[in-house]
């Protein structure tokens, strides 16, 4: 009915509205329920606004934004693997590899390649703008679990030395993020939200 | 414990956590509940990405996804007034300028400053990134409208005079997707989904 680019387009926005369903393991301030990826985008979108000054490097905001506000759309196919399942990580690149190729390409080719080269640069983690998206997509979770006395990390058994690992990234984008990062896993392990020494 | 500053920051980002919990009257795509105001704002700013090329003037991309970001977190202390809801709309400015002015100000005084005139512009709706935010916002719900087949508009006794007022604001900012919206509206009374001839 319309132009065909504008449709390839839209069809694509309808698609990532089933984001919105893909659940994490993250619960929400409240402790009502589980945060979904849709949810959890946006908040790193506004995050990388206002935290953008204590990145290591020099960044370009918008990229990191679109970075983070597409990360997670693979997760549409492959679903989201909690960060500390040893087995679903196993073919987790290749699931989500796929997902890419599927969903991406339904966009004209030009935005197709600009969106699946910003979801490999995420996933590479090597460029300035992924380490700091990183750091986003590691702290917020964090927070929320600090912030939800861990009730998260204590449903899966998570203790200090797999969330020190895990948050270990923060460290590649960001000195003070890193530091405020250690500090509140600390604090959950002296107050008893999460198990283990450091 | 940390510095000033940084705590600010991470107090309106928790703060702003409440954004998921704000329920909207458009249905997901799937038909199984209402979308809440973090997962709208995150689909208008993949929007923005997608269809920025669209938008009548030149418009700087990074302001129109910061605005369309946060252009609901009034929404956190004065509730979604409902677009079609003519009472709600009386005191709607009052309550949503007193939220703007609390939640704004939990930011260090630069980004506060930052946010509010951000959203004092979307609201003003008069500059080129104002215009194409409003087009975004008044874009994805008619999307979501068609797509359920008109499930909200029934429930609320929505005609097509009164869609036709209230996406008529999408001719400012994009030609193209102004005639796209005509377009499904005009299908949409076609097919049943929306009271109303044009």
């Amino acid at each position: 009915m319309f132009n065909e680019r504008l449709e390839q387009q839209l069809k694509f926005i309808l698609e990532i509205d089933k984001l919105k369903h893909i659940l994490r393991q993250t619960i929400l301030l409240d402790g009502s329920r589980q945060e979904n990826d849709a949810e959890h985008s946006w908040h790193l979108a506004v995050m990388a606004c206002l935290l953008a000054e204590y990145a290591k490097e020099n960044i370009h905001l918008a990229k990191v934004m679109k970075m983070v506000l597409i990360h997670d759309l693979v997760e549409i196919d492959a679903g989201d693997t909690y960060c500390y399942d040893e087995v679903g990580y196993l073919d987790k690149a290749d699931r989500e590899e796929k997902a890419a190729k599927r969903i991406f390409s339904l966009l004209p080719q030009d935005q197709a390649k600009e969106f699946l080269g910003l979801w490999e640069e995420f996933e590479e983690g090597k460029s300035p703008e992924a380490c700091f998206a990183v750091v986003l997509d590691r702290l917020q979770p964090l927070l929320h679990n600090y912030h939800t006395q861990g009730k998260s990390w204590q449903e899966h058994g998570v203790t200090s030395d797999k969330v020190l690992v895990r948050v270990g990234k923060i460290k590649n984008g960001s000195e003070t993020l890193w530091n405020y990062a250690k500090e509140i896993i600390e604090d959950a392990v002296k107050k008893g939200y999460l198990k283990g020494h450091i």
